[in-house]
């Protein structure tokens, strides 16, 4: 008996076939898209049609958001002195962490354990939503999802729920997220709208995406963005540079219509 | 005058407004697919359609390769010791280094100088391969792109260049790669068959990217294998485990078509 | 009034003077070792000489354990397919993490709880383990600290009390651990003995260290023997290697004496 | 036969026995210092003591440069959007990279190669050192280990060259560096002093050590003042605040003596 063999269920590798949950992965290429593979390869079957769409607009939301993140700083950061791609990349992702994309994991976290309550006590969501922002408030926390440092209305929520409308995808966790932002203006004045943290993780709830993989759609949205900082920073500027993020101009192509 | 005033020409981050390339993320999202995104961020201007239908067939290509690779390994040992999702695809992605995934970066070297060089001296892509492949024999170097642990006739290869092929994508990049590919098979009397790294160089070469950026197609392509195998140490694995690759057993969904 | 002022009470560099916690670098150069130093980055001031000695007895104590744990594992697997050592050892410390080398965090805290309450509800050492032992053991949980997968009484932990005593450091944490030991073996009939995390633990705390901090001392120990075994991958082994890590052996020096 | 079986020479465990490089570790411990064990660890022999104490000076010359480089503000960076400290440390050691820490091995490079020709062509370490610095200016590039963004005559390298003056470890390799320092001056009639960096190299130079392992002592030096700018970011500053290392102030200990 080998005490190391061990089992996987995700892909299987034999001469000249691979096996990605149990299709051939050369009958796979051409025929689905990246965002259909992201959803095969996590959950172990391919998407409908309208999660396909909404997993692609969640990954377009975020491919970028200029050079004040953290992660951005960070890969370019790792960029000028010296480091290959990988070693770049690396660095920026370990960037996406708690205080930095992690508000969508935790706002899976409050939209899932909201409509459970919502049914076990068979509440309306607006009830619902009043309670749990009493509660945060009690305990002088700050419901995660909501409110952004530069965005009022973050043009991104706005678009991916009316996609998820769209596509009759938004249900019962889009109405619990928005029951929040309006409990939460009723309860404090203030208008804190849902970011677009907040708007992904309401949509992943509604695929069924558990919070602990919340982190892994930001990672892979925000990596076309990091690769085009890290090969900006490599052929743009000098080495061993101060990087003060906000001293920044943008001189790219001005604004233009799809 | 301030120094550290410097220039991007990626993202403008505005109050409610968000523009990549100059596009509005939000117009965007919905009408464009994540390989289109990849596309507009790296090279600033959207694919042909051809363009991003390839893409998306190079990211679905490499969306894993079971467990036995470097990625998967230390993204499963740092899983196993627990760390969080970031930090185990950090390191993942640290292992997408010079020898896994390197000589997609390195093949694409190759096969850019071997059509100029072709060019320059007036030759057919079978002798310029000819050339190369003695250079390469005499120097006892091995040709990056060609030949795999498993495989003898890598099935994404395959499919890769039927795909660039129908969609008039492969053009003397493709005809090189095969080129050298039969000299090979001339030179040593052995079919060293292009590998998938070979075959997404050829295409990358076509499409006119940095060799420079090689790698991160491979990255993302690879981060949801990485993101599945990171869940299922975390779901179903005991902590701090001998994690030997070779010891293991395929045991999810059986052969299936599409 | 500049928003982004901040403070820090580490470090002073002007032209021609380098100042750590107040002295010049270039004072402390040739007058304290690599592990006073570490204290007075840390702690900001010097340690008395008992101090400093157990502590380098504690960097000694864990610079390595061969090629099975994790970190090593990491390192060598990137190593392996061509990173620098800078990203080699990057990935051995994420690996340092909260099942390989965080019980000595966990122990800390165990601790410094066991002797909080003690002295709180006036018991002996002796009584507080025991109902610290019986706690545990109703939740079905593991005392960190305690147990090693090869040693059976580690020769490590043994030193390190005995030189903690001999300098006279060793007080009511270490005691504290041993009571827990004989606990353990008294409610169970099993010896536990304290691990070398579980020693270094008791240590830290009789020198005040915060518990978050116990993991940076596991790191900068480790560190030389990652090193080694970087080096030793590069320069012995040829790369992209299945690494295995149960499937080796010792062909280096020897037993000998100091 | 095992296909897998493979050797290392560094440390052998067995049951309740710890061996590094042939000493049992719980030999080592209170016998040795950190840098004896450093020394050990890489070279596989214990260090005379002259060596452990050059050692310990040029880990203690290296401990911290305040909040500007790069490896400080990535680990800041990383801790303030939430990381644990193995992760944070992990990312400032990334940053140690060709541009930040890595002219120590050009510079070892440099050394090495002059100090080589000099004794094949049988010429003075003058001579040597002007022909050198002709070729670099021919070439257009810098000779890597001179001059300072901030230190005119950095205080680490007077000090450093004195106590391996003292330890009778000064050698060729240090009188190389200092030929270098005067024909740069005498081309250029600018004073680019010898920087710690070119300190340091000269001195791992006389002890053997091999230029690619010249990263490793300054990330061992460093990782103690990473730890602290981690715990300060971590205890006192705010999550997820813009980090611009030039807007600070040191507020800590004023000078004083040892």
């Amino acid at each position: 008996m080998k005490e190391d063999t061990w089992k996987t269920a995700i892909t299987k590798v034999e001469p000249n076939k691979v096996c990605l949950r149990g299709y051939r992965i050369d009958e796979l290429m051409g025929r689905i898209t990246y965002a259909q593979g992201v959803f095969l390869a996590i959950k172990g079957e391919l998407p409908s049609e309208a999660e396909a769409k909404i997993l692609d607009a969640i990954l377009v939301s975020s491919v970028d958001h200029g050079v004040t993140p953290p992660s951005c700083v960070t890969a370019r950061t790792l960029a000028s002195t010296g480091n290959p791609l990988n070693a770049a990349l690396a660095g920026g992702i370990l960037a996406i962490s708690r205080h930095h994309g992690g508000a969508i994991e935790d706002s899976m976290r409050v939209l899932q354990e909201a409509v459970r309550r919502k049914g076990e006590m068979n509440r309306t969501s607006e009830k619902m939503a009043s309670v749990i922002v009493r509660e945060y408030s009690e305990r002088h926390q700050r419901l995660p999802g909501f409110g952004h440092r530069i965005h009022t209305r973050d043009p991104r929520t706005v678009k991916l729920f009316q996609i998820a409308s769209d596509l009759g995808i938004a249900s019962e966790f889009v109405e619990m997220a928005k029951a929040l932002q309006d409990a939460i203006e009723e309860a404090s004045g203030k208008r804190l709208p849902i970011n677009v943290d907040g708007a992904i993780a309401a949509v992943l709830c509604e695929m069924d995406f558990p919070p602990e993989l919340a982190n892994a759609f930001f990672v892979m949205a925000r990596i076309p963005g990091l690769v085009a900082h890290v090969y900006e920073e490599q052929t743009r500027m000098r080495p061993m540079r101060h990087i003060c993020s906000k001293d920044h101009e943008y001189d790219g192509t001005p604004d233009r219509k799809l």
